[in-house]
């Protein structure tokens, strides 16, 4: 493997899960593999979980992270093709990708989506900039349409709590009060398609994701029915696909609650607005599954770090 | 010893005392107890000296520091109970501390006071939060009320450069221009309390500090009473406890002179205001202990780190 | 060497170039010089290049890099001698430096000019101040009128690309919308004036750089005659240093173009405004530098902080 940048580069899910774990049980078995190689965390925008548990896997496996917020500690990069940079945007990406290869073995990078240009965002512009200008491996820690270190993450801890051979999985659209991305989600979908488990997506009229995507997933637009018996309810809000990057629903009726799901795990990549996305009752409950799905980052991070530099 | 949370935390201040010198003398003999174990530095507010000594203590023992300055890298954290999260904080205290102890072994979190609320302040929301909420220990870098690696290092400081077996020792209220918080004063009183010297306070009235911690301190309002005779003058600025966060008092006649200390050590945390809370003449001279303090920074933090470390 | 704080601090630069060489062919044949040893690295201005390529050295040696934006991480700096700190500054020079000495072996500082105050610029004041208050070796990431990292790094560049034994090298002027600093101009000048190199300078009228630097090297204010037979063109705006720190001139014919230069290698020490600076043909033509010239950068500052470290 060279790029970690989608859930479509995890060749055998089932095998990369099995994997994961046997980390988990034994986090330092690596740890001379990245030894005096250098790990380049390029921020574009905010991170907590990402930001610690990337470094975290990064020290694991023995290597040197070094991490930089793009805009704060350097200056704007420029991705258009023979602009005239006369404007706020002082280093073209073709260099900036060019040089941090001179000092990483690895980049990650961090860049959220506009919401307001569809095209733009779907084009993965800064993801798909370092892919072509970079020359070592880049990893996605979270682009315009994907987050595969959570949507892998996500997976490893479905496969550690199923408690029937194919537990069923529910992605459920829930309120929020800002325009969020649709990263999280569509990586969640293109993770569950490819686990032995059947899984189904609620959310309101309006709101389904990019059908691309979604594919031949079934798509409830009534939470209760899409419920009934599911083992695991995956928590996520996104802004409106179809008029993309507006919020025209924000009902409390679909925010997550104990009576909603019963005894079924509620997972959620966080961070999480309490009592808006989902209930207190839940989340500070035995059911709730979201720390654990913190730990498993570092995991899954690792796992595709390890497997990059197998490869080097 | 978990956490290390308040100078009440020290068991026996002679033998810390002796075992930082020790350290001080040896910085790596403990290099391997740290070994791939990861210290998080989180930081609400700036940080210059606590920054660097303890993310130098952190490799001193071999840990890897990971530092986040939260606001900044992340976003804001909610601390209420039950709160409806549709406002400006994105996460939860109970999942943002519980997911950084995924990461880390042990947490090191800085967050001073309103100023504002005295309620708020003494109930140490944030610290508290994390000592609630993380489930690793908790090392205090300053929080609204306390300044335990501070007040460590400066009694590791007084036994280096006492002269008499029990040295009289002033802690100085001195003017400033902006509303500071009354941790370091009140970390050095109870390091104070718990060593064998003279301590007293000078202050301006309308300025005692929170009796509960002053306790049986003798508090002179008059600054040339309490430093006859003084080994030692502590020199910092805080707001009024009584008329809370208030700038009340900004007599000049309270700075620190050459004259007034005579042949007295003088000490001070910094940052420090030159020729507000103390001239140049004594800052300049050989009485100041001030660039020793922070040396000591490290050597405290070492400590408490390698405590935690062997306690793990 | 104690300080590398201006090309003037390389003793020989033929030997140094070979040493670099040396570093680049082997990077981690030093890896254990710097074990236990702190880089502190103070940023007072934003950075790419250095603040990555400068922390990749130090790993390269072993060394422990720990960085700081100084007006973000802490506070205002005070420079003045006397002040009475009553104003925006928390934290005298005299002590900050002396403090991060405490924690750091090397301190490293990048400090840009005000180009408002010519006197206070070429003072080189934070710069100055941390060799004066210091108490470990320096290493200037660019100050206010030199970047020695950058100087050494062309130096290197331009042997190892050279084909004939005295090439003709060419440094610039370019145009820009912003006031640029002067100090990779001046440390590229002074480095050229040591190694065995045809060096000119281009620039229009008024835009003569310090003549103090320039000494008797020929200045064209004629684009043409100056690239004649240019064996390398090095490109770098400059703001006027006559009318101190202002844009006088803006003029899109001195661009640099695949036209202008032929066959010279183009060079420029990044990051590059496209289409303002240099067309799109040359920096994307084989005839540029300029990624190789940021690979460099490594090997540069590895070589300074080794020497350093050995004379520790």
């Amino acid at each position: 493997m060279k790029n970690y940048t989608s859930i479509n580069d995890i060749d055998n899910i089932n095998s990369w899960i099995d994997e994961a774990k046997a980390l988990k049980t034994n986090h330092l078995k690596d740890v001379n593999l990245g030894k005096n190689k250098t790990l380049g965390l390029l921020f574009f925008n905010s991170s907590l979980r990402t930001r610690l548990s990337t470094q975290k896997a990064a020290l694991n496996l023995g290597m040197n992270p070094i991490v930089m917020n793009v805009s704060g500690d350097a200056w704007g990069i420029e991705f258009g093709d023979g602009t005239v940079m006369n404007g706020n945007t002082a280093e073209h990406i073709k260099e900036a990708a060019a040089v941090v290869s001179q000092y990483c073995d690895i980049i990650a990078v961090r860049a959220f989506p506009s919401l307001t240009d569809k095209a733009k965002d779907e084009s993965e512009q800064v993801l798909s900039a370092f892919k072509k200008f970079a020359s070592v491996p880049i990893v996605n820690m979270e682009s315009a349409t994907g987050h595969p270190l959570q949507g892998l993450t996500d997976a490893i801890t479905i496969s550690e709590h199923a408690k029937v051979s194919k537990p069923k999985v529910v992605l459920s659209w829930a309120p929020h009060i800002k325009a969020l991305p649709h990263a999280v989600a569509n990586s969640f979908v293109q993770a569950m398609q490819k686990m032995d488990v059947e899984f189904v997506i609620a959310n309101p009229e309006g709101y389904d994701l990019n059908p691309e995507i979604t594919g031949n997933t079934t798509i409830y637009h009534n939470q209760e029915d899409a419920f009934k018996d599911a083992d695991f309810v995956y928590t996520k809000n996104w802004s409106s696909y179809k008029d993309y990057g507006k919020i025209n629903n924000t009902d409390p009726n679909w925010m997550i609650t104990k009576d909603k799901i019963g005894d079924a795990k509620f997972m959620h990549c966080l961070p999480v607005r309490r009592n808006v996305v989902v209930e207190d009752a839940v989340l500070d409950s035995k059911s709730s599954l979201v720390i654990e799905q913190a730990n498993n980052r570092t995991y899954a991070a690792q796992l595709v770090l390890k497997k990059i530099l197998e490869n080097l």
